[in-house]
């Protein structure tokens, strides 16, 4: 028993051997399988067509995913560490929508969390450059958290302004019916996505507009400029390793010895 | 009685003791409380079923915020000196719009500057890394200024150049009705907001338009470098090391002799 | 006979002799000439008026571009090497489209393809700094294909989650009549092109809206710091010191010992 | 009557002395107002009321510009090199329009390239940091020409194949009526702006859209990268100083002695 345990644990949590490789690249198709078929089936075409197919292939796919969930429970040592990992959320949250959506009608699209079940593609396929750059540019947005918290709250508050203001000079004659709507209006600006369901019509508001507009030129360069600056000096790169004997500053995290004189960094 | 005054004085101005800190937190949210009024009053269906309980909950706001600003200025040693400060012109300006409102109808949705006493939230909460953070990038884009306003000018005589090219070309049959339309359209074209209310109709408009666009590529391309370049060499590192014979300011961090006169620099 | 074949083959093949040189740059011109006809001839009105001319000059130029491929498969030595080259398979799809326009109606714009012909402009005309400098943009993409590997694959997964929730809060009033529709505006609002073809019209949507646009402020930072970074320190500048001893790569530039064995690097 | 010359020349050429400040600073303030009444004079509302103020105005300015241009070539030593020089143009260029728009209506709006006079601001204010500060931003996009010019080209074909291949997929009951068209919208698409007044409406057509529209994402990190790179590496820096003792390389183009060993490095 304990030994077909072990088995099942090898092929569902592990990727090394023949049968756990493919059960996980099944899996990874099915899960693509998956969003595929609940994106078919929001199109109101495909929907009046195959409406039972879908529902089968849906239910087969839930019914495959809930064993599985079950397994991994049931099969791991600590069961309560899987169920609130990361991906233990994920697998939960990948079946409970169709579920739900037998109850409330329509939350079933929700499944399309599943998506995030792909992440483990990397560690599947033994992707590790990929990995790797992934948590690079992870570890570079994390580092910029701060700036980029305080700009995202600077950018807030001019927004809830800049909405006001606009929300008094155009009215709701020009579609700006609330300072809600302004500051929606303030955000597609700012961010140069620009929409345009709403725009301004009176010439003091489209010259406000165009002050934001330029003023959104100089804004939009700070996030690059925080995680450029990240990516090229990762901030946990900097002066972490002195050498002790020529105190030449900022090695390398992975250096042994000094670059400049050669003596043995202290570990 | 000096001493009350003592105590006042440290309920508002410091955050240290937990009389300071619990008066500034029920601030935060009072602020934020008030600006979630405005906006809601601003929607057309809240205005038109809630309207006396808003207005309400605007005055008692209003006259707490009265309390607290004249509270200020009589604890304060320089009361002229608040008075003037930036944090004292934001509280004056918190209060006003709404007293003004009786006489000018709409102005007092100008109380949103009241957001803008947010600001103290760093200091209230000590989030000294994240005041750190945004004073950096303040000194980024404040050593940017120069660069900035010049690209700015140039910004500007390109956009008022090419709104009148468009405006012949294109003529008012396409939107184009005046030169100040065609400059704004330039500006929403070139910070690639694109609304879309006003577009080249014309072949030549579009080719022409297609030319700007492409530009500004290259253009959109310049702050962004600019913010970039001073957030990761900020220009005030730069003159870390001065010369102890010649005087010659900004060698670079890692020079060992100075580039003018070639005597030893200090360590 | 040789000698002819030789002396074609130095004028097709080489941009060295006069000969060779004239031929290339006549051949420059024809290209362009025949990708303005294709763009001219899609537009009705220069379509219903010239029609019979356009299709002449087309043929010319077909027939004179199928000559000088027979050509090139005649004269050159290693010919499947040159008909599976990149140069080949575009010289081949550059006249294709026109003979299958005669059975398969509109297929023939496709030879808007040969406008891939012109890139060889850059060693014909001996272009080299731009060469060179195009060189270096391809290698800095190329060394950033990881970054943008797992850049792309991460926005793939937001889109479809960003556009399941929309097509769920917004539904089919808004224009948002299904999920890949969801993801389309997704993609367009990330990107920030914003057409406004589709734009949320619920006041939660709008809510949900300007989040995923600030959001996508820190997104679009992602790929341009990527791209800066490896502009600015190309991948391979790093292997340029490997250590005599243990065979350790990638040192910096600067570095006078081996940061993992200590041994002295070769200057 | 040298005399004479000579102080007009002072005036009227140079800033030093309080006349010639007085001169450029009164020219400074007529430029802008010139350009302000052109701008005024195309809105519909003004020009109808005030048609005859704005012409009176308008030919008081030419004829002091007229009389500034004739004395500055009558005044300076080599009129022709004035002439033909950058500002020598720009100041006959100034003066035209206004003529010819009696013979051809509507042109005389081309005086707004008045506004380019403005550029002696920074000389005649002496804002040498500013000047500073363009040149160098100038320099960073000169240096970047080659990078730029080659990404244009590359954007350029692209744009020419992504504009067909969406014409034939999308046919003109979708806006896409000919290829320039096509063209026109895969450059409103890539460079972000998205006009929407063309959009795709087939569900390939936006699926094709949505990757040009990802792609783009990468596209528009290039031009930035570029400049951002040159911005923060000057190319002119790079190398142009070696040590000929130590051979240390990269010295700044001011250095004296090596930064390294104090050596005197060869001019």
């Amino acid at each position: 028993m304990n030994k077909t345990k072990q088995k099942i644990y090898e092929i569902i949590f592990e990727a090394d051997t023949p049968g756990g490789k493919l059960f996980d690249v099944a899996l990874l198709f099915i899960i693509i399988i998956s969003v595929a078929l609940v994106l078919l089936e929001s199109v109101p075409a495909i929907r009046d067509n195959h409406l039972q197919l879908l529902h089968i292939l849906e239910w087969c796919i839930t019914i495959i995913f809930s064993i599985e969930y079950i397994l991994r429970v049931a099969i791991v040592k600590k069961p309560m560490r899987y169920i609130f990992s990361f991906y233990g959320v994920i697998d939960l949250l990948s079946v409970l929508p169709t579920y739900i959506g037998l109850v409330v009608a329509g939350s079933h699209s929700l499944v399309v969390i599943r998506i995030l079940r792909l992440l483990r593609v990397f560690r599947i396929l033994k992707l590790t450059r990929y990995t790797e750059a992934g948590r690079s540019l992870a570890k570079a947005i994390w580092h910029s958290r701060e700036k980029i918290s305080v700009f995202i709250f600077f950018v807030s508050m001019l927004v809830i302004i800049i909405g006001t203001v606009m929300y008094l000079v155009e009215g709701p004659d020009h579609g700006f019916t609330s300072i809600p709507r302004g500051i929606y209006w303030a955000i597609v600006t700012l961010t140069t996505v620009g929409y345009g369901d709403i725009s301004p019509g009176t010439p003091l508001g489209q010259f406000l507009a165009g002050i934001v507009m330029i003023m959104g030129y100089a804004i939009i360069a700070v996030p690059t400029g925080i995680v450029t600056a990240e990516i090229i000096n990762p901030t946990s790169d900097k002066n972490t390793q002195v050498c002790p004997q020529c105190l030449h500053p900022s090695h390398d995290d992975d250096a042994v010895f000094c670059k400049k004189c050669g003596s043995r960094l202290n570990p």
